[in-house]
């Protein structure tokens, strides 16, 4: 079985650090908003289909630098080449930015947004994506796809984000472009924290760490099904819960949680 | 391919104008708060199918007069008659209003309600089944069918509501029929905008309008893409808005905002 | 056809009392915090189970004792069990907790919990496997599986609680295992009506006395309707409501409403 480490990962076309068991990912151009380009895509896609094999990461904090999360995709780099794409060009390339949302998902990590400024277009979407959202109040979500002339299908956010946060405000959102603000994105439901931004990325991380050092084993199963029972009846969903979670059952985390309680010690899980 | 113009349209059982790109129907008869009848609702379905075809109309807005949005199923003119009817001949009718919901759905127009005063019943399957709503704080939203001996599955209430405002709140409204504010209905997701009744239609038109102005052809995709995605896994939702996106990016409204940004002027969309 | 009376059920393993229609589950070991054990779990899925074929209870009101709800599977009773179990036993058990949930989904009654201090694990399930929830401002919400090394994906939570209060939120609560008080689980419509304790368990049965006094027939149907309709497409879900609703508009309670509204009277229920 491929089992790697991505401690020492070096990124080309973003951040990247490993504290412990947190890997953080800083989109870093900040002259730009932080854009992403083809190159961040494709490298960004590739290292979240890595971490399936990770041995040592167990959680990842996403975010950007300069007070801003990400500005989607680069107007130049980006949206000028696709105008002179053919069909199989452009069905690569919105494959190409699916695949990267598909691999964040499937991955067994827990992913954090940090979202400080603009998050806006795909950058919207990778916050999508994530499984939990800390936010600050001056940051600004927009889905700006209607905007470059286009629909708000993008990257899977006609599912994602009615799920989020409803199908009435998604609507609006989708449709409109307009930025929310990090109260009323919290208000909806998309953020799951505000905070001060001097304690944006601090409270992300001490997140990312708790969701670390918890069974991780179950985090993983936790987000699979969180996903994979979307489009099943009820009863299906409830016996794949039992098979889930009796298979989580023989994990030592089970055990180690219940002898810590017998011992009123406060349980250490190690993901297994 | 069959091509209308709908610009001259003479509706016979509601009020029905056109300025510019943007529809306005108006339920018209306040004097009983703009209650549905057997031929409003045909017609009303019938106009909904035709605006398939129709070049010229990009958006509508759906209101009533009076300071009232519409009191759904008129009691003496629908419910007495259907007490009398036999099984097929209430399937007829069940299936007609549900093809109501399914040709506002089915229609590549945006439809913004401009919900003022009682809202119930079908009225209120209306405004769930538009895409946007702009509404007053005295609005008044009801699930009335409880009240009148009936299930809360009418028009799709069952799949439509818990969609829009999640499923508790959603089966609260539905099993108790209870009358829920403006304020409340805001604060739940269901309206989009709180407006003063003096701004009502005003702000809902002006919103129609935007939305007529932008990219139609993505928007209608986003209209299709938000529903047809329900039922279908993350992986599928994803390959389909990758196809969809990429059908997108060939249109020249894409183009056009590309142009307008590089020039740093407003793009022009004209939904193609 | 089975058809039972349940008024003089003698519960074993729990409180059980009946009023009018409305019948009353009150978990009772205040000491502990009403744990569930292996005991109480069977019975009340098989209680759930004949509710089916129940003809004198419409409603059911679930409760604790003592100033809390329910604090989930007993520590000593169930989990240390539990970590001795091979994975026969350990699916024998989750389908036990799962068919629960399957129970009270399946049965036609309306079920109201009454949510006053702790509402944890397996007893955050059961407010989740309710129709509504009444709480106070004090009650405690958490998802504590996480805290016992396990998955968030129990007895359905990963399909129910993203259901009832968006996906964002869900997860949060699902990864973090964290407390949510009355009113922020209010807030994120978990909740549907906050009240004082001193009123919490009045307030609940009046809501379940009002249910059982509606049109019966119309809510079971609701019931199935809001569940069985989450994993069909729109169309085919507004063509099973047309169905759905055109079977209620051949009951009694239908005609009955009619005539009391023509009278200027108040429809008096039977539920056929």
């Amino acid at each position: 079985m491929k089992r790697i480490q991505l401690a020492n990962y070096r990124a080309t076309h973003f951040g990247y650090s490993v504290q412990g068991k947190v890997a953080t990912i800083t989109l870093n151009r900040p002259e730009r908003k932080n854009p992403l380009t083809f190159d961040s895509y494709g490298e960004l896609r590739d290292l979240f289909r890595e971490m399936v094999y990770a041995t040592d990461i167990k959680s990842v904090v996403f975010t950007g630098s300069g007070g801003n999360f990400c500005s989607g995709g680069d107007v130049h780099e980006i949206i000028g080449p696709l105008v002179q794409m053919d069909m199989p060009e452009l069905l690569e390339f919105t494959r190409m930015t699916g695949d990267l949302v598909k691999a964040m998902r499937a991955c067994p990590q827990t992913i954090v947004s940090a979202i400080d400024g603009v998050c806006t277009g795909a950058g919207a979407m990778i916050a999508c994506a994530s499984d939990m959202r800390v936010a600050t109040a001056r940051s600004k979500l927009a889905f700006l796809f209607v905007r470059v002339g286009l629909a708000g299908a993008d990257m899977g956010a006609c599912t994602l984000l009615p799920r989020l946060i409803g199908l009435s405000r998604a609507a609006d959102l989708l449709y409109t472009g307009r930025v929310v603000g990090g109260e009323e994105a919290e208000r909806f439901g998309f953020h799951n924290r505000l905070v001060e931004p001097d304690a944006l990325l601090e409270t992300a991380t001490a997140l990312a760490r708790e969701l670390a050092d918890g069974p991780t084993f179950g985090h993983a199963m936790t987000k699979t099904m969180l996903w994979q029972e979307w489009n099943s009846g009820l009863g299906e969903c409830i016996e794949a819960e039992a098979q889930a979670q009796a298979i989580c059952m023989q994990t030592r985390d089970f055990e180690r949680a219940y002898r810590a309680f017998a011992a009123k010690q406060k349980p250490v899980f190690e993901g297994n």
